[in-house]
């Protein structure tokens, strides 16, 4: 089966230092605005934390995996909800296929070989590639379902993978589910910037805390000449902190081994 | 200003022979569902390519823009598009800023030095980072006003480059907009390739006729030892031309010089 959070490999050295700015940051959670329910639904979650960009393709599924890796290494209980319906990735990631037989009278998460707990779309779907073409009120009531309608146990952390853009998923997330904090991912190049900087406005706009930026795929070592190679010319990922208040977390490079174990 | 397309450069060599294909592509303009006004609405534009994959990042917005360079470099009139709304990428990749002073009583998309018509949501705001978030029914609207409420003018081609994901704004453009030929762009690691083909199966159940794949991001020349670098490990790209029946038109590298220029 392919997994590649399957290997005992630890979480890359940029990842480790990440959980301990995550542990430090405010404890801030956001209102929702749909109500009570919501925020009782699962009072066993300690921090929600959603994962998002506005751009596609920076890898922010990838970041989330990492993310939830690197607390279950610490002894933490992690979950991820992939609120990413018409292109999720997170249970390839992971090798998940199918959810659990429930016991209760909830559904349950699919849980990965390394205890995340995980829901996906794909995990209720017969075949992977078939597509969801729903509108947005669809989509964002099945993220809501995702949040209240699953046993998710107790839980140290629950991360949201986010899909590209402002529309209704990631509206859905912030209006109904009570999030601690949004972390942005971002690829170094100006117009990926240009476009996170939307999903900078977007958590202020809905008074969700911005706790960190990662910037992903910013360089790549020539496996065969050893030399770093800057992918996308020079870095533009200041300029959201420069701008919008949130600090850098990390910069983490294109490992083309890590992408050929995900796909193994 | 920055504009990777305003340089003389030539379209890269992978890209020229889309254009042939594109040109041998069977007839087969979409039946809209929203009736003949949107049919009636442009009948002055000779084909539709829109520009899509269902996954972010792969670079479709790129790809539309050289494949308006190509053909405008075969002295044909072009014209895109933008239908990511959440998410615009193509003013900044021309660097375009405004629409022009209207003439008539329609809108007029504005025009780039290699002369592109061009339509986006970016064109519209007073600040390019200010965020569009909105719910699916009013993207799906804008983008539909921007097909039929926009005087076009002449145009042999119209490129749409569509957003990630197979909810409002694809379905938008496939169910109102009379589509001839849809592109299907990834990266070839199977992570993409997963999501793609959810993108390929939509347009199956639309009946919009799938023309051509682009496999974006395949590789990379290091600029210092000249060895090629698989930067995904290997492809996965050749199941969607045999699950699909869709030709690969042509494999890109990602190039670092060009993402410098279009950030300069």
């Amino acid at each position: 089966m392919p997994e590649m959070l399957r290997t005992p490999a630890e979480p890359p050295a940029g990842v480790r230092g990440i959980m301990d700015a995550m542990h430090r940051s405010p404890e801030g959670r956001a209102e929702v605005l749909t109500g009570r329910q919501y925020r009782m639904a699962n009072e066993h979650i300690g921090r929600i934390i959603a994962v998002g960009s506005g751009k596609g393709g920076v890898g922010k599924s990838t970041v989330t995996s990492m993310l939830a890796l690197a607390a279950a290494k610490q002894g933490l209980k992690a979950g991820i909800l992939d609120a990413d319906i018409t292109g999720p990735s997170i249970p390839k990631l992971f090798g998940l296929e199918h959810l659990p037989q429930p016991t209760g009278e909830k559904l349950e998460p699919a849980v990965s070989t390394a205890g995340i707990r995980v829901m996906s779309i794909n995990l209720l779907l017969d075949d992977p590639a078939k597509p969801v073409v729903w509108r947005g009120p669809m989509v964002g009531s099945v993220i809501t379902q995702f949040y209240t309608d699953l046993d998710w146990g107790k839980l140290d952390y629950l991360f949201i993978d986010l899909p590209p853009g402002t529309s209704d998923a990631p509206l859905s997330v912030m209006q109904s589910i009570p999030v601690d904090g949004f972390v942005l991912v971002t690829s170094p190049q100006e117009l990926s910037v240009l476009v996170v900087e939307k999903a900078a406005a977007m958590t202020k706009m809905l008074d969700v805390p911005l706790i960190g930026v990662v910037e992903n795929m910013a360089w790549l070592k020539c496996p065969d000449c050893g030399k770093r190679i800057d992918l996308f010319g020079g870095s533009h990922t200041g300029r959201l902190e420069s701008s919008w208040g949130v600090p850098l977390w990390t910069t983490l490079p294109v490992e083309p081994s890590l992408t050929a174990l995900a796909d193994a």
